[in-house]
């Protein structure tokens, strides 16, 4: 199942992507996540004949949920790393963006005032659907999955390197966050390291990753990150990015006033920013 | 005024502190941050002889506010860099806590599973009332903010230290955040450099500081922070530690289960913490 957000003229409204390219939008209110409950009003959505349906072109397209956290991964591929200077870690590096980054698939990226160093990160999302702490074993990982997103996770690389320390001061600019287009249910994924990942920049190939090459496959960093903090349902997992960012051009190439990005993984749908600089 | 929450048997409801230690419940729902409406119906329950009051002593005590974000700053006291053995940082440094780590003045911390290293750090909280970027001067940030109140940022520093790389890994277990008791409103705190606070465990005195040693004031924090990130109502600046953490002991002292933190800060209240062990 695909699950989206639309914006409607009474606001936020969940919605389901057939696969035959229409956006059935359920009845209720756009809440918090629950995937039990998202699940079976989809069902009943699509045995509505009087439910609404648009084209997907056609929706004015939100993320398709408000994370209550988006954990991010850092340096898990290796080519990435590599392409950084960097040794690949020896356990997960963990970092924070805040909720209030998140735009949907189609929404404009603002350049911050000052920034030289946008760059962008293609990454596979995961949306934890059940509370998770101290998870045992990576199987009972996967069993909190709910499903799968896709992110940009989109980087100052000045802010977040050269500015004092932590790399959160890079990851949390308004609109850094691009989510979705939607969530891809768990059950429609069967293995989630064989997931194909890419970016354009105005139609170049600048990544074009599998997460067959992640150092900490998905069951992995859900069951490492539960040692560290609690999951609830709603929160994303970003995993992580491949090799082909900004910073790893020669020359390095970062984001400008009228780029256009698509950012894409198979079966998750494809993303197409344009970038635009701070107001004032 | 001091503005609180409390539980009651219809849920969470914002309450004000009275100067004779009642608590005067509000009207309507406990919802979004919003400093000018929270006043409008302080004022209104204050007036109102019909209005739910109770002693403080006996309220069970919620986080005042439930934050958008908490944006913590590290090492911002000379004292506290010094016993770390760090130099003081040329600019701030910043890293984040997630909401989902919030717990109120009165409740218990959990010493997460294999903990060796769990420790405190007293912390001024500024509360954001509106909504910042770019801010042009200092003068401009304080006045974005609606309040002030006190942050115990528990902090595992194995996990945050010694298990590769950034800091968020040791600051965000469950209940690492306890908050309030109160939000102190800006207007009844002429000067946020001039606050003393401190910590003690089990009655040792550990931390006893004042703001006035921060490294960089509220207002320099506030105008910084928002050249990276968008603050919003409801977010939370966290402005590091005075000396006297546990890691910064002769010997290291960490909290251990049964421990009891007392944290205050003059004019933000106290909280009273019981540590305690992770369930399973």
């Amino acid at each position: 199942m695909k699950l989206l957000r639309v914006h409607s003229d009474d606001g936020l409204r969940d919605a389901v992507l057939t696969d035959d390219g229409r956006v059935v939008t359920l009845a209720g209110e756009a809440g918090a996540f629950d995937p039990g409950r998202l699940r079976e009003r989809a069902e009943a959505a699509l045995a509505d004949p009087e439910a609404v349906v648009a084209a997907y072109e056609d929706v004015r397209l939100a993320a398709p949920l408000r994370p209550g956290k988006i954990v991010c991964v850092g340096l898990n591929y290796a080519d990435h790393a590599a392409e950084g200077g960097q040794e690949p870690p020896a356990e997960p590096i963990l970092f924070l963006k805040t909720p209030d980054t998140v735009v949907g698939a189609r929404d404009d990226v603002v350049i911050p005032r000052g920034s030289e160093k946008t760059d962008w990160e293609v990454e596979l999302g995961v949306v934890i659907g059940a509370r998770a702490a101290y998870l045992s074993s990576e199987a009972e990982a996967l069993e909190v999955v709910a499903g799968y997103v896709l992110v940009n996770d989109v980087s100052e690389r000045h802010f977040q390197l050269e500015r004092g320390g932590q790399w959160d001061k890079g990851k949390n600019a308004a609109t850094f966050c691009p989510l979705g287009p939607w969530i891809r249910t768990a059950d429609q994924v069967p293995d989630p390291q064989a997931i194909r990942l890419g970016l354009d920049v105005n139609g170049d190939v600048l990544q074009d990753g599998t997460t067959a090459n992640m150092i900490f496959g998905v069951a992995h960093l859900v069951h490492y990150i539960s040692q560290f903090m609690t999951l609830y349902p709603g929160d994303v997992i970003s995993t992580g990015t491949p090799a082909g960012v900004g910073a790893g051009q020669k020359p390095p190439r970062y984001l400008r006033e009228g780029d256009v990005l698509r950012v894409w993984a198979d079966g998750l749908g494809e993303q197409h920013s344009r970038l635009v600089a701070a107001g004032s």
